[in-house]
Formats: C-alpha cells, structure tokens, sequence
C-alpha cells in the first residue's frame, strides 16, 4: 500500500524533474538568443526564471513539511535532504540560464559572440538541453544508467569548454579583450550548468544505490 | 535545561563557522599565492582543500543523524535544513579559493596577475577574509548586525569586481587576451565567495527573525 508520505514524495520528485527540464529549456532558449541576438527570446528567459524560483521555494517547502510531518527516517531521509540540494542544483542551472540571457540582453542589438565560436556555443547549448532531460529523468527514475549519461555529457562539454579556451588563447583571437571576457563568462557558465547536473545525477544514485560515484 | 539535542546542535554550528572561517583562510592564502606567484603556498591551499571536504561531509551526516534521531520540528527542524545548506556554501567558497590556487600553479613560474591590477585582487582578497570572519559569526551568534555586515561586504566586493572590468575592457588593456581570460575568471571566483557568504548570513538571520533579506 503507498503510504501518504511515499505519494507526497512522488509529488516532491515529479516538481524536482520539472524543475531540471525547465532550466533545460531555459539554457536551449538563452542559447538561441545568444547566436541569434534575439533580445525578446533572452528577456524571456529572464522572466521565466521567476517562476523557476518560486517553484524551488514551493519545493523546499514541501521537502520541510515532509519531514516535520512524517519524520521520515534511513532511506526516505536521505531522500528528502537530498531532495533539498536538488532544488538548489536545478535552480542555479536556471539561474546560469538567466545570467547567459542578461549577457545578451546587455550587449544588444550587438552579438555577444564572434562568428567563429557560434559553433562551440551551439554545440554547448544542445548538450545543455539533454544534460537538462537526463537529469529530469535520473530524479524520476533513480536509474543509474542515465546519470552515466550525464557524466558522459559533462565529459563532452568540458571537451568543448576546453577547445574553446584553445581558441581564445591563440595568438590569432582577433575580437578583442571585450569579446574574450564575454566568451569566458559563457562558456564557465555553461560548464557550471553541466557540473549541477553532474551533482544531481550522481546524488540520486547514491541515494538508489548507497554508492558514492568517484569523482572523474 | 539543555537538551542532548541542542548540545548536538550547537557542535554542528561550531562545525559550521569553523568551515567558513577555513573557507576565508583558504582564500587569504590563494590570494598571497596570487600575488606572489608563491607556488607552495598554491600547493598549501590545494591540499588543505580535502580538510574542509571532509569537513562537509561529517557536517552533513551530523545534521542526516540529527533529523533521523531527534525529529526536530519548526524552528529547530528549520536551523538543521538551514545548516545542510550552509555546509554546502562553505564548501563551495572553498572550492573557489582552490581554483584561484589552482590558477596559480598552472601558471607558475609566471605571475597570473599583471601589475596593473594587482591592488584589485588585494582588496577582494581582504573582503574575502572578512567575510569568512563575518559568516562564521553570524552561524555562531546568529546576530542580524553581523549579517548586514556581510551584505555591505559583499556590495564592496561587487564594487571591486565592476572597478576590475572596467580597467579589462578599457583599450588601454595591454596585457593580451590570455591574461584577460584569467583575470576574468579570478574576479568571477571573487565575486561568487560573496555570494555564497551573503547567502549563509541572510538563511542564518531568517531562521532566527522568521523574515527574508530582501535582495539587493
């Protein structure tokens, strides 16, 4: 029979995955205004990063009221707190959505990005969107195969971080220091996002599994 | 008559400042190593970096043993959720000192900084001290006044940070891109330890007057 507080928790759980597909969303969005310069889309993104924020208060919330109420204890506990850190995740990858946005909100009707790094950016932004999706799925499953994809995912975005910084520390970067501030925020931004994801991933499989994910 | 429960709890609040004092150690050193290019002192922060993680770790368990043998309610169950969140704050303004001393080794024998903005990350350095100081007191006491103090400490780290940008997108900039990618980034580590620090004193005084910061 499932209990009030299992149902409660499944609610819990079910917010937290919208929480990470949401901020998915939000970094594939901030990602097409900045190749694109499109102020509307970035403004967007920085509205909708509200409703993100309120959601993670409801969370917590509802996390608090679990414990209070039911006092849960071993595995359930450790899934409640965990619970918690997971809002904070999910809310900070929203929120390196929102700041990817305000860049571009900053800098328009400009491009943010010079043409020659559209393509890391691009590349950045998809494996956002599905570090965005694994995650969501992870905390609905707790299915350790999908937080492997995640780590795999982080790999290919430090890959990328990586040849961008190749890049931009070449003698022949020829946008200037203005435009290699800009692309260094981003591109840390985007491989913060993806270190969330990492965390929520492999905190879920703790919690399924009671086995710690060595660090890579 | 004090309860074992509250003996409990106020040794995890020792835990607790202990870790952001540590945290504010940790990036007064980064910033020395910074300075003068000082790799065994770089290596020193690197090192001591595992003490606060393991720190963290047996903090977090402390505040999971906590809930799972005492079931705190209200306004205590609200100190121990607080303080798993704290852990993590700390950790992080850790980890941010780290990755300035991880900066410094990377580019030993060489000085990261150039002269010109050396007096800069002095001062963020001295800001980041204080508020290791400021955040440990305000876990310890849980008085508002140090709290506030901590947000007009942060302001002067924002201060600094935009002062920093400014100087890096001036054309005047003579020091190249290479440079400029770093000095982006160490002001980001600077500015994000604020945050993290604003974030512990404002969740410290809301446990204790029940009423939100308003954001700045």
């Amino acid at each position: 029979m499932r209990t009030a507080f299992h149902e409660q928790l499944e609610a819990l759980k079910a917010t937290l995955g919208d929480m990470c597909g949401i901020a998915g969303v939000a970094m594939e969005r901030a990602t097409q205004a900045l190749l694109q310069a499109d102020l509307l889309l970035a403004e967007q993104v920085i509205t909708d990063h509200d409703r993100l924020a309120a959601m993670s208060r409801k969370a917590e919330e509802s996390a608090f009221v679990l414990l209070a109420l039911q006092a849960p204890v071993a595995g359930d506990l450790r899934t409640v707190v965990g619970s918690i850190k997971t809002v904070a995740d999910a809310e900070r990858m929203g929120g390196l959505a929102l700041h990817v946005a305000k860049i571009v909100r900053r800098r328009h009707p400009g491009h943010v990005l010079p043409e020659e790094v559209n393509g890391y950016f691009a590349e950045m932004g998809a494996v956002a969107v599905d570090l965005g999706k694994s995650a969501r799925e992870v905390v609905l499953s707790g299915d350790p195969d999908r937080a492997a994809q995640i780590r795999h995912d982080d790999d290919a975005m430090d890959e990328l971080h990586s040849h961008l910084f190749t890049v931009l520390m070449d003698r022949e970067w020829k946008h200037g220091v203005a435009s290699a501030v800009d692309v260094t925020l981003l591109g840390r931004f985007y491989e913060r996002f993806a270190d969330h994801a990492v965390e929520i991933g492999n905190r879920v499989v703790f919690q399924v599994t009671g086995e710690q994910v060595a660090e890579g």
